[in-house]
């Protein structure tokens, strides 16, 4: 009944339907040709045809036989573990870092550089991730892994592939799509670090086994800065103009000091590693928990003292967004042990709940920026594979 | 290419053309038939006989000649008034209330009844409310309005139909859907007034006119209690377990004392209204307006001070959640005057944020949840016309 022209409505539908056959591949393999047809709606043979071209795209291989529901087992597809790939690049306060990840989610390769890039210039800092991501690039081209793409995790807000405001890096806009872009020949997207740590938690993260994947959870990413990430259905939620999710900057203490935000009492001016790192007394996260473990009086309580900080935010967050779980990752992960129960216990003390959502740890720490970053690169293939298969077929 | 069977689609598609058709009527009015079809994709003919049901079914009227594209002006197609109507009712701390809105969102009766809730059995309370019901769908009737169905404003959290926690009210579980549904002979539906009020506010606030209509926007709830209610992409966001938005309990005094939730430091133990009252050492809410208007420093004082503690609140709302407005409703709205400016100036201090986005004032104070429970169910028709047909036709 609808009027629009045929050929039009073929071409959408064949890539709807690619994207269909995918996505059920991705969600469970080895899975059966007779299998997609069943769980998609499709017929056998637009699955058949489908799946050829999937294969042709090297996106899909046949893999060990599926479990045969009835009669004798049939050809498994799996995602081709030499098909797109993805690069995902940080550039945080004390650190780049890049990713190169397979179409299954496997990190093919990571490397990270320490250096603190707060008294850099931009332009320097940016030359500095550009040479990352030709080692990255290499390293993809000699294992064979076409890259579909790369996203830069910032920390700070970015739009439109421009880092325009990075408070803990103090830096004019920088164009970084396009510096990385011509420097790789990649397609770059630019992204905030904490959205895509929330990304990387979600999809690679441990939590993800225990049970159902996390689909509507908090991220807490602290590096020097401490981040957000809110993850509502599977989605990360950005809000009116990008700048949702930004814990580090919850009032904790309304009386409290002025922070580099311009605003008063922010976690982040009461909890930050720079905050911590001085009541401790040490220079350093390792030599922080160093002390720690060894039970200094001065680290301990400059560590609880912060988990106090982030469970009074926390509590807010709770009563505002009503999350399924809460993430610690980055240096908060690493603090978990010292941090936790004081976290919890301002938790309880400031909701008043008697069994509030679970304080989870994240095993990825300070990698689940950018490895989200690269992940963001293949779930995008998968999820739209006609404009990969457009773009980078035929061969 | 999909296997479903024909009729079911054939239904299922009638059923989402109605409700383009009159999705489209409701959007713009007058509108003409082959506006409809243009707008909506769908033929000419298609539109004419759907418009020809909907007519039969009471929910369009043939009105003034729709502006012509060219040629000569076509008939105007329009909600009818008389056509669908809703039954909004509202249990809160201090008052009950009902209004019955039209098709088209026009009150055509509302009715409040100012009584202290909370010494009063759960019983006794749904009687009264029941009889304030009774009288809403007397009115109805004799206005030759047809009740589509109801929904029940209430402060505190319901699942299913049922009460489950209203902490200002100390109720156990209340069954109002079954209760207040056998009573009226309707369907009704039972949810949280904070984001019923934010919904009323989306659909017959002023704000709507300004430009575009809010569709992400934070919209807090004062009454007794303090509510919020999330609108993000003019849906309210409920969170994972029915509890998001809960304003009220954002901490805004970490240190703060003990409020009813069982958590510390809140923002309703620090701005609630009886809080206010009590450091104004007056009585009622129109004796402190009526000290505020008089310029009493105690009164001044009390209310600049909750204004203050808001803010702080909004500040972590603003961060975490990046709105492109908040709403100020029920009695915050009736103390704008006096506490807006301090509310925007501790958004301010706490946020650090040159042009934080406007507080805006609700028009509709304490009547927007009642009113946004009588739009739910008329907008509901609007979404599926097919459903109520199948229930209030044939006549």
């Amino acid at each position: 009944m609808t009027v629009r022209a045929e050929p039009a409505q073929h071409a959408g539908m064949r890539a709807s339907n690619l994207a269909l056959v995918l996505g059920e591949v991705a969600r469970t393999s080895p899975v059966s040709r007779a299998q997609v047809a069943a769980r998609t709606g499709l017929t056998k043979s637009s699955v058949s045809g489908l799946v050829t071209d999937l294969i042709s795209a090297g996106l899909i291989v046949e893999s060990a036989p599926a479990a045969a529901e009835r009669g004798r087992p049939a050809t498994g597809l799996g995602l081709a573990p030499g098909g797109a790939a993805g690069l995902g690049l940080e550039i945080n306060v004390d650190y780049l870092a890049a990713v190169v990840t397979d179409l299954t989610g496997a990190p093919r390769y990571h490397h990270v550089v320490r250096r603190d890039n707060r008294d850099r210039a931009a332009d320097e800092v940016v030359a500095d991730l550009i040479e990352v991501a030709r080692t990255a690039t290499a390293s993809a081209a000699s294992q064979g892994l076409p890259l579909a793409g790369g996203c830069v995790a910032v920390p700070g807000l970015a739009v439109d592939g421009t880092l325009v405001r990075a408070p803990n890096l103090g830096w004019p806009e920088v164009d970084l799509a396009d510096a990385v872009g011509e420097a790789t020949g990649l397609e770059i997207d630019v992204q905030n670090e904490a959205n895509l740590a929330a990304l990387g938690e979600m999809w690679f993260g441990a939590h993800q086994h225990e049970g159902e994947p996390l689909r509507d959870f908090v991220h807490v990413s602290g590096e020097i800065g401490i981040g957000g990430g809110i993850v509502i259905g599977g989605e990360v939620f950005r809000g009116a103009h990008a700048g949702a999710g930004e814990l580090g900057h919850v009032v904790v203490a309304p009386d409290g000091p002025r922070c580099g935000c311009g605003g008063h009492g922010c976690l982040e001016r009461m909890a930050g590693q720079q905050e911590i790192l001085a009541r401790a007394g040490v220079a350093t996260m390792s030599d922080l928990t160093r002390a720690c473990e060894a039970g200094d009086r001065a680290a301990l309580d400059a560590v609880t003292d912060a988990g106090r900080h982030l469970g009074v935010a926390l509590a807010s967050v709770l009563t505002l967004l009503d999350p399924a779980a809460i993430v610690l990752g980055g240096a908060f992960a690493t603090l978990a042990p010292w941090l936790a129960a004081a976290t919890s216990a301002s938790v309880s003390h400031h909701t008043g709940a008697a069994d509030p959502p679970a304080l989870l740890v994240s095993g990825l720490g300070s990698d689940a920026a950018v490895r989200g970053a690269a992940g963001t690169v293949v779930r995008r293939v998968i999820a739209d594979p006609a404009a990969y298969l457009t773009r980078h077929t035929p061969r």
